[in-house]
């Protein structure tokens, strides 16, 4: 009987961060302030973040110890399993192995918790009580509200409006840990008040929604700000994903030829595959790593590189991605946690330097593997787990058509339970699909700031 | 750092169920056929139930081997973990150690997996490809549902009607599986019409669901019934839950003073609590066994101790246990997975026996006692479990009051995601507290099925 779940104990779990920058194959273009457009000093966070944040934010090195505190936090669900889909190879008859590290087992149900536990940690050391921070899907909104319960902070979340109505239960959710909820655009900030103004049938975007949270962090003083994926610290905390599964991938005596995630703001994917993209480039290793989109919102394989605002209302750092410009109001499709302009710096720099790939999806093949997922490995999946899954799918079919074996490791970032409504549209085939207009990104692109260094 | 989670190796998980018959002090009633009014037979049986599952039910053999495929489906989350509630200890200042075995970990969120695989597993061994069931508050029929999906079996389940509208996204997740569910009563099914002319407007019950799941097998040849409750078979395939707790709290080197679990046909406690019974019994350990049920449907606590139908077209098997009586109509809690009229007969012998105790809360003090939970150990309880926990913050402030240690030692059994309307009502203080009128019991068990052994 081989073993479907390869588990750690807790004295296996990986207690360093990894921090891709100090591997980067050239630097990283600077973070730019929207008020001086000027690269941002650690002054230009001091009002929304704690310095632990901002001199991870900042740093080189290539290791950062885990405080004890955190690790604690961590240990309610983590080392989390990898598993190897035995019954899905089963099912599509495949020469390939196919592996995914389970993320959805920590009790708001995706990776985000692993960034949300070391922001509050942090927050809650330098005496901060209150938090503001905006949610897409809800994941991030709810894994913020749980690591706030944890630590003793009050957190305010600011939902996408579309999402807020779609899922009723994130606000639950939301509220049963402690935490506030508003459907963003709202009345209460100047950011949500203008965009009200200009759109009033809007469904709300994340930009918006972080234009928000971002300013309500810097007009109160009592209250710092907190993000869920793009920037650097947060890519950081989730390497612990990337660092289990070396561990366990090296106790299945296999090792992946491909390495797969989803890609909204690239969080999830950086925790799975930057510690092996290390490998990939201090040890030669050949891993392909390929980032998976929607069609929707297709800001690696369509976007522009270039400097962009992180929001809408253009209160957030300006960032050197690959964007659909700030502007960019996307469709409603079903796996919000991919809604986003923009995309993670340091991603953006692994694509442009050919060290990953990246493929896009319609939602309705996506929902088809999600359910083959969840009839032969047992878990409902996100919306936004479902594209990796399908990239995973067919990878291995591809390995059936050359009769070749090939080891395939995806993460699985996330549990559907608060996204049942999108199944039932995706049964009753009343989900759209939907490929986003190259003419609208590029009346986009013309906003796009002008920075000069 | 001491462990939070005491996790088993696969190659550590038990490898047989327990069957509590072969331990108990005095002889089980036999149940009876509603058809014959004697003893039933093995083929009273036949219609409904395989044989590998018909000679479990029967059997007073004290442990049985679990089959390598039902084995293999369990791995898909077993072995869980055990966790010390260690942030719930600080929050309350006791001197007492919780720990809780944490059920919520597999796909459809709660303990009844584990029997559900097994029942799939007999099923598809003998040819049988369909499965009709009832389910209170979705647990089950996702459970089973799930185990249809891993095991080629297609799934009719019958949702108790204010629960199938209280909780939609039960019905899109048994979908999502594969499954076909309907709001009981139906009019697909003699029994169903029956209850919808004489109570037109009926919340439906759990007994009238399995009424109707029991007719629809019996009338199909090619359709088996599947129950996820209070028969034996039932209680044994939980007994993994237990038997990994024993080796799980040995690890500790602690031993609990008390064993605490929630109450509704039976099924979950008996899982957690048989092994440490069996303990009491052979050992002489001094465990105190204690089931938790909520004041608006007391079997164990007001119910009288006589044979009664198992459900309550009479179509069921008559059993002897504790009853509220078959035409008990219970109200809308939202602990639905609570609302049965009966009790698992091993259960009440060992209750008569003086070997478990009972009580009984209201539900909104079992929703603060969730509260308390998810702020503090993070995860959201099912209603049902809430009534656990609010027994063991109990017991750990009684430790408080004396001073002393005390170990408790509590089943987790699932997770709230599906019922988070019920925590929207308790937060919004629209929950009523009921308690079920003696009155009420006593007419009702007028009725009560006359046998004559």
């Amino acid at each position: 009987m081989t073993d479907k779940r390869i588990i750690l104990n807790k004295s296996e779990m990986p207690s360093k961060w990894y921090n891709i920058v100090a591997d980067m194959p050239v630097p990283m273009k600077p973070t730019i302030s929207p008020r001086t457009m000027k690269p941002a000093t650690p002054d230009d966070f001091i009002p929304i973040f704690p310095m632990g944040i901002i001199e991870q934010e900042v740093s080189e090195k290539d290791f950062i110890d885990i405080p004890e505190e955190v690790m604690e936090a961590l240990s309610i669900w983590r080392p989390t399993p990898l598993v190897r889909a035995t019954n899905l190879e089963k099912y599509l008859d495949t020469p390939a192995k196919i592996y995914y590290k389970n993320e959805s087992v920590s009790p708001p149900g995706s990776h985000k918790p692993n960034t949300a536990v070391a922001q509050a940690y942090y927050n809650k050391k330098e005496g901060i009580e209150k938090i503001s921070t905006e949610t897409g899907a809800g994941q991030w909104g709810s894994a913020l509200s749980f690591a706030g319960a944890l630590f003793g902070i009050d957190i305010v979340v600011y939902m996408v409006k579309i999402s807020f109505e779609q899922k009723p239960y994130r606000k639950s959710m939301i509220e049963a840990w402690g935490g506030t909820i508003y459907s963003s655009p709202t009345d209460r900030t100047e950011s949500g008040r203008a965009i009200r103004k200009q759109h009033p049938d809007t469904n709300g975007t994340l930009g918006i929604a972080i234009s928000e949270a971002v300013e309500h962090a810097a007009t109160n003083d009592d209250t710092n700000y907190s993000i869920g994926s793009v920037l650097n610290h947060v890519c950081m905390h989730q390497t612990i994903v990337g660092e289990e599964a070396l561990l366990q991938m090296k106790k299945t005596g296999d090792y992946p030829d491909v390495v797969i995630g989803c890609i909204g703001g690239g969080s999830n994917f950086a925790g799975l595959s930057y510690p092996f993209v290390r490998e990939k480039i201090r040890d030669g290793k050949k891993t392909r790593i390929v980032g998976v989109e929607p069609f929707s919102c297709p800001s690696l394989t369509k976007g522009l590189y270039a400097f962009d605002y992180g929001d809408t209302a253009m209160v957030a750092p300006i960032l050197f991605m690959h964007t659909l410009g700030h502007t960019f109001e996307p469709p409603g499709i079903h796996a919000g946690g991919l809604r986003y302009h923009g995309m993670a710096p340091t991603m953006c720099l692994l694509y442009d330097e050919k060290l990953m790939d990246a493929v896009a999806y319609h939602q309705n093949a996506c929902f088809d593997a999600a359910v083959k997922f969840a009839r032969t490995e047992g878990i409902i999946p996100a919306p936004e787990t479902s594209h990796a899954i399908k990239a995973a799918i067919d990878e291995a079919l591809e390995a059936k058509k050359e009769g070749k074996e090939r080891v395939i490791l995806f993460n699985f970032s996330g549990h559907g339970h608060f996204d049942m409504a999108a199944y039932d549209k995706y049964f009753s085939k009343d989900l759209e699909d939907y490929e986003y207009p190259s003419a609208k990104i590029e009346a986009a692109l013309k906003e796009l700031p002008k920075v000069e260094l």
